[in-house]
């Protein structure tokens, strides 16, 4: 693997030197900023996830903030999914289009009053498409990317150390919504989510100089739960399903081919942008979509670039995440697959670029 | 440094067989793509370029294709210089702002017909900025990122080299012009432009398949000429003032205080995105400028974070790109520092992670 080379550009986070000091080994760019992807080894990470505590430097999950009268008018503008019923307090994962339906991001929509919103993105400068519209549309909202940089908890003993260092209290916090806590005299957003499938929080820092110190107390209070430094981990996300803008669908992808179609409450949704592209989606169904597929493989090479999904010389689908899991003993990955052979059960070959592999797809991630 | 994790979100390139089989060390992610950004090492590579010439997987600087009625119109919304003087066949530097005047990217528009038009990019998705504003103000023209992929030819030898492989003609071309050639039966816009001060060319490949067999053509034509894999030049571009869009410039800096001032028309051109913020700018002055800055080094670490500039205990500025340089014997950096600091001659201190360097503001660049 090649370096990477260090920037103002590539932005360093509120939570960078706690990263270096735990020994970070890679980076990916996300949102024009450093997110660690490797401690000491992925196989390692992933087996500690799955069995302790980390705390994850997640500060790239930039948040674009809506507030004022139209701020509520243009969520509803920007997602299919229907906001009607979302309280103050919830968190809603929204997919979000553009005028064709194509995926510009998708991203988890917190609800912190009335009037005003976060929209936690995915890998996307997703804050240009917002000010475009609400600018075009002279909406009456102030759109900007705010000082908030989450810090996630992931993993079993989450809700301990979590109850450690902001009381039990956060133990009660249900699924995707989230409260309001207190750390250092300030007021802090917690909500119960996160990029794994091992349970925990995201912690929404609201000023980069309270960075280091949260890292360090909850360093602190988790020593006997042998917490470490970690981050979203290739492995156990791909077990789990959980899909990665940019990497599983992009902008030429919709909703429905991203097995998103559940998200989309288009037809009572009248002002959503893509309305049109979507309704003639959820009449006609998409003729691809993703799935999860098991590899016959020992090891396999890295995911870098999508892998074409063969039906002997016809090429079928692609497969666009993809990793050895040491506890299925097998290769885990996400694909976008034909309708024609997107039944689970069905045999085909990846092309990787380390040669063929036969894979079969699945009826479920491996959760 | 940190390995590159590299993820099918990191898109490949076109040309990343050639970039690999030559040796790359270390990349840059930029447009969500692999951008190289050293071969042999930064000093290596910086006094191949100022004597030879090289070839530049510049991919990443994505293509924004406006095309239909409005095209013309779109494109002067989005940026305050005045594009009605502008002929097909001409690259024009053109900043573009928010609403408030702030700086979402420095792309070339590049006029290919009255109806048609490229943005080439920087590091923003400026795609869904114009995609935004051209779907809310109802404007009718396609916008897009077709599938075309920039190559340079950079360096003293890069005419000769172009020669070779398309003729004579394109010694012809003026800077910032562009004209049609052919290669293996298809037509390439080729301009002469690129991000070094070393002269040369830059080729947009209109389709992904012609990458590897450009690059090839290149290299088997420049044996002599000592032709290499290259990339943008941390030091050499330092020297030059070339700005980088995230790094010395963001999103909370005007053109003006980027010293690009003489790119805004705001006066005449009444129709663009952020005209009165820009005109009070116009009006009052910046309060800080981009400057060059000597730092007196004999080595410095690595810029990944802005440095600040300092009279004694007063912060008057930051330092964003700084860099080593071999030819003139100290740290060349490129800064952005308050008016009342930023007169050639005035000395300033550099508070960087290794330590206080003293530094002097420059009149020009080096060059």
């Amino acid at each position: 693997m090649a370096l990477i080379s260090p920037s103002r550009r590539l932005r360093r986070t509120p939570f960078s030197q706690g990263v270096e000091a735990a020994g970070v080994s890679a980076y990916t760019v996300y949102n024009h900023m450093l997110l660690p992807t490797v401690f000491r080894s992925v196989e390692e990470d992933y087996h500690h996830l799955k069995s302790a505590v980390q705390i994850w430097d997640v500060a790239c999950e930039r948040q674009i903030e809506l507030h004022g009268p139209d701020a509520a008018r243009l969520m509803q503008m920007l997602t299919p999914r229907d906001l009607a019923v979302m309280a103050v307090g919830q968190c809603c994962y929204v997919p979000m289009v553009d005028e064709r339906g194509g995926m510009l991001n998708d991203p988890v929509a917190v609800k912190l009053a009335e009037d005003r919103w976060w929209i936690s993105i995915a890998d996307s400068d997703l804050l240009l498409w917002v000010k475009g519209i609400a600018h075009a549309a002279r909406l009456d909202v102030m759109v900007d990317e705010p000082d908030v940089s989450p810090l996630a908890v992931q993993g079993p003993r989450a809700d301990d150390l979590m109850a450690r260092v902001f009381g039990d209290a956060v133990r009660a916090i249900r699924f995707f919504r989230f409260a309001h806590f207190e750390f250092q005299g300030r007021d802090m957003v917690i909500a119960r989510s996160g990029f794994s499938k091992q349970g925990g929080f995201e912690i929404y820092v609201p000023d980069h100089e309270l960075g280091m110190p949260l890292w360090h107390a909850l360093m602190e209070a988790g020593r006997d739960l042998d917490v470490r430094a970690g981050c979203p981990n290739g492995i156990e996300r791909v077990e789990g399903g959980l899909l990665s803008y940019g990497n599983d669908m992009t902008r030429e992808n919709t909703p429905h081919e991203a097995g998103l179609g559940r998200f989309c409450n288009t037809a009572r949704v009248t002002g959503c942008i893509g309305r049109e592209a979507l309704l003639r989606m959820d009449r006609d169904g998409p003729t691809r979509q993703i799935r999860p597929i098991a590899i016959d493989s020992r090891a396999l090479p890295r995911c870098d670039r999508p892998w074409a999904l063969m039906d002997g010389t016809r090429s079928v689908g692609q497969i666009t995440s993809a990793a050895q899991s040491p506890d299925f003993g097998c290769g885990v990955a996400i694909g976008m697959i034909a309708h024609s052979h997107w039944a689970a059960g069905t045999a085909v070959q990846v092309e990787t670029q380390a040669g063929r592999f036969p894979a079969v797809v699945r009826d479920g991630f491996w959760i």
